[in-house]
């Protein structure tokens, strides 16, 4: 009985802002019953220039507030705050299960592509932090790994320069003294290390070579979710269709716009509920 | 007696980060003897995608921060919160003076360029208040304003990417719907609405006819900050050389690094302390 009513429970998904809508559209297409539950903390993000200590208490205050709406599980679905926060997320809400990006995304990447040179592509609070290339050399000792903050791309992917000229320019701009010039470091698999990147594809694809393979969080995150659910008996057995309610903390009109963009589909103003932490 | 002491006090200069030290380093140039003390609301920024509500809340806080460390003044070196909020930062802080960005920005651009087509350069909650607009049809009747949203120009100056071909691609891919095409609106004058823009003036200068002027609010609202000093007999005295003290809410390294670009100086981060809101 206990696992019939926390089975309807929803999955919480938690995110700086719109970017995490990436990894909830994978979790929404993989695991279309479960009812669910974003935020984004639109009122103070980017968390990529921020420093650790404030990407934890806002991580925290978000993470209290999804609690609040008794999720059975919880996504830290922003590299920034996966990178940061996780650990002292999991412990400060133990037993509840918190699942990152950072991880997922690595094992993705080595999947991808075994002991080769990855170039991580993330905001400047994640490469200070190393959090991928720990995760790498951990899972395999013989890849390499480089981590390169590309801030301009988080903007780009808000104001929905996804392709075209200058869209391209803007990241060749970041990836040029890596793949270009003799001593380049010349990766051979590319991880979005941002969930805003994963809208940049075509433009990040145009400008490196077709054997580099592109690796992002979302996918790989849907997957890990879905097996913890299972593993847990958590998963819901729909008797009406799943809900989805989207909450910010500023800003429902540019959440609408910019948001609808990474979800895939038309959002309105009225469709995201502001909320206060 | 009274006026001696109180014109010992500091002007207090705030932002919502590194973009109004361009309006300090212009109060700096013309009233050198006049200590300062700078806060720049590093952990909220960028306040140009936020709500009116929010950017409101937040100028609040920082400048009763400022109030509590004795300011003679008040410049809000921000376009965004003087667009919010500056009606109610002069009621609330009365009868400590303040100044905002934008009408003196206003007042240069119709000084450069009367009757003239001007366009201003802004983030998107300052072009949503329409408030450059408002000022110059009030003080310029024949005038014509339009308003354009530039949110990466934003990113693109915090990045440092201030010349150079990607630099200039980023600025033609917002003027060019403004300046090509039969019917373009084919501005006469440019006005930097952000103050993130000027250290982008070369980039701007080079896509737009050199008839074009470029107009930005640091000169002129440092000229109406000297008048208000004159005005209010509260010009400094100097007895000992003045201090500038550099505040901020989030990322000292951060803030050195990028706002030493803004000021035009090196900044270390054991120059910035960081307070509390």
């Amino acid at each position: 009985m206990e696992n019939e009513a926390s089975s309807e429970q929803p999955i919480g998904v938690f995110d700086s802002g719109v970017g995490g809508l990436t990894v909830l559209k994978a979790i929404r297409e993989r695991l279309p019953d479960e009812h669910l539950v974003y935020l984004g903390d639109t009122a103070r993000l980017p968390y990529g220039t921020k420093s650790p200590a404030s990407v934890l208490r806002y991580a925290m205050q978000a993470t209290a507030h999804l609690r609040s709406r008794g999720v059975k599980m919880l996504v830290i679905a922003c590299n920034t705050a996966s990178a940061v926060a996780l650990d002292d997320l999991q412990r400060a809400l133990a037993p509840l299960p918190v699942i990152g990006v950072v991880e997922p995304g690595a094992r993705a990447a080595i999947a991808a592509r075994p002991a080769a040179r990855h170039l991580v592509l993330a905001t400047e609070a994640t490469v200070r932090l190393g959090a991928y290339g720990k995760a790498i050399r951990r899972l395999d000792p013989q890849a390499s790994v480089r981590e390169l903050a590309c801030e301009l791309m988080v903007a780009q992917a808000e104001e929905g320069w996804t392709s075209g000229d200058i869209a391209t320019a803007i990241v060749r701009e970041y990836l040029r003294p890596m793949i270009t010039g003799s001593g380049a470091y010349q990766p051979e698999s590319l991880i979005l290390g941002c969930t805003h990147f994963p809208i940049l594809g075509d433009a990040i694809r145009s400008v490196v070579s077709p054997q580099v393979s592109i690796t992002d969080s979302a996918g790989t995150t849907a997957a890990v979710v879905a097996s913890e659910l299972l593993a847990r008996g958590l998963n819901r057995t729909p008797a009406e269709p799943a809900r989805l309610q989207l909450l910010a903390t500023d800003g429902a009109t540019r959440f609408a716009r910019v948001g609808g963009t990474f979800l895939g589909e038309q959002l309105a103003a009225g469709d995201i509920e502001l909320v206060d932490l």
